[in-house]
């Protein structure tokens, strides 16, 4: 009898501790302004050209955030350079009903309509690395381009010295932020390199072969072209095998973006100089950030923010950039 | 007996359950990388004149955002508009050892020397509002002013009609965002609105009757004045006063920055026809967020980035504008 009753107290106080606990933690759960988010919550990162190694650090920070909180991250997007797969990926997204989408786009004008719709059915969008400037979404997460332009100027200038020479940009037209870093390194080198002269500016369309092809044309048009400025990583790779295929290599120096393997390897063999490393853990993990401040109303600058048409987020994160080359790329690889 | 037993087993299982409860608690405290913070971090705000209405949107952000994590929030500053008082106030907040600061800086090269010694001693730095950007501060989150400035203009030259006609800008130089802002109205001028005609830039001084007594002594120098920049709050309300006392109201429009009372009481009774508001909330909330952020090491963008020379946030966020004015200015009053 004494032993029941002790038994009885025990699983009394048992259930009390568990109770007590869970509640507790329920509590955090159920109230949606919490840093602890729900497992069931899905927020979706979405690109183009999605096999490619670039995304990789982005989606880095994107999931490392989302574990923070506890949420769900899951990588998507269009396997091809092709701007309907993406607008495709983000409409099967929308129907899902997600927490959230951080979206780069390939193409501003063809990504307006799909994010508008993905807003209006009140999912928080935020743009990263490429930008849909009208599309309404919440921010854009990215390298400030122009001012990266000028850097990638200032590197190119750098390596060909006092002499300055023909120089040519390989870049992807369809794409803003590739423009903006035309239009940067072309303003720095009007002001600031004016031993610099631009030849061509050809159109690498994403692809690696394209590229390459590209150049070796230019390499013949202009067989004293000095340096070459490739405005993304897949571009500056081929840039890379073509200044090699034209035996070139040291005396035409390449300048490119980004630090996927295939760069990294470029710059520590030589044969490409130096490259612009973009923030692209830093776009991912404030994405992340930006979307669970939304989703969760954790962010409240006015009463009835949305309805008086104030932004509660930044409209614009510059991720900022740093210069690789032979000397610090070893710092740069993941492995 | 047995009710002492009983009473002993009924201490026992309190006893479990509490330790339970709070080993789950330590656990998740005592973990360097977790959102839930300690109730003894302080992270401090520190400005200059630091009794103004417009900081207290920003600390409001701040102080929301400390909220989720349970830390301690602190305002502090220099009262006066003095950069020695703010540079004093810094100094004595880097001896506390906090665990975080957000910084808006009066002067860019007189707070440029305590940020760096705060840096070295280990307490992460952001500046928010007016940057000290040779500082090494890992971030700056504020207005991107020369945008801002254009913004200005243009809603100064729609308030002056077809007509345009002589402008003069109330500033502050020795704030590094208020030259921005300048610069930003300037270049718009020069651009868009040739019928503008800046006929003087006079120094506010950061203070109301110094910013009415400047605009008093154009309006009596230029009588044809027709609009007033100001590129601050105090000098906006001084502006004000100034044009009221001329009986210029109406004839004169004002185009002022920022929300505290003072400059929506003017734009709901017409004296000031419109202001830009900064997106202050924001500064303070992600100001806190991205201290957060470092002081837990949520944010490893690579590993031993520190030493690599990586910063492991974003450089620069831009807070965004939105336009005031007669129309919308009941939203923003805060009461």
């Amino acid at each position: 009898m004494k032993f029941k009753k002790t038994i009885s107290l025990l699983v009394i106080c048992i259930l009390i501790f568990f109770t007590g606990c869970s509640a507790n933690t329920n509590k955090e759960k159920n109230t949606n302004r919490s840093l602890i988010g729900s497992s069931d919550e899905e927020y979706y990162m979405v690109t183009f050209l999605s096999g490619i190694e670039y995304w990789k650090g982005c989606y880095k920070g994107f999931s490392d955030a989302g574990k923070l909180y506890g949420i769900k991250t899951i990588y998507t997007g269009g396997i091809q350079y092709d701007v309907n797969q993406e607008v495709t990926a983000l409409e099967q997204i929308i129907a899902k009903k997600p927490a959230g989408i951080a979206i780069t786009c390939m193409n501003p004008d063809a990504l307006k309509a799909p994010i508008k719709k993905a807003m209006e059915a009140g999912i928080p969008v935020v743009t990263f690395d490429s930008d849909s400037p009208e599309s309404g979404r919440y921010s854009f997460l990215g390298t400030g381009n122009e001012y990266a332009g000028e850097v990638a100027a200032k590197a190119l200038a750098e390596q060909l010295g006092a002499d300055g020479g023909e120089v040519v940009i390989i870049t992807n037209p369809a794409q803003l932020n590739n423009e903006q870093r035309v239009e940067g390194f072309k303003n720095a080198i009007e002001e600031n390199y004016k031993n610099l002269k631009i030849v061509q500016i050809g159109n690498g369309n994403g692809d690696q072969t394209e590229a390459a092809k590209v150049l070796s044309g230019c390499l013949q048009t202009f067989p004293n072209i000095k340096g070459v400025f490739c405005t993304e990583a897949t571009s500056g790779v081929g840039a890379a095998a073509s200044v090699k295929e034209a035996n070139k290599v040291g005396k035409v120096k390449i300048v490119s973006f980004d630090t996927d393997k295939g760069t990294l390897d470029a710059i520590k063999s030589g044969v490409i100089s130096a490259s612009i490393a973009q923030g692209t853990y830093v776009m991912g993990f404030q994405s992340m950030n930006f979307l669970y401040q939304l989703q969760h109303e954790l962010i409240n600058p006015v009463d009835d923010w949305k309805n008086k048409g104030i932004n509660p987020l930044p409209p614009f994160v510059d991720t900022g950039v740093s210069i690789i080359t032979k000397n610090n790329v070893k710092s740069f690889y993941n492995d």
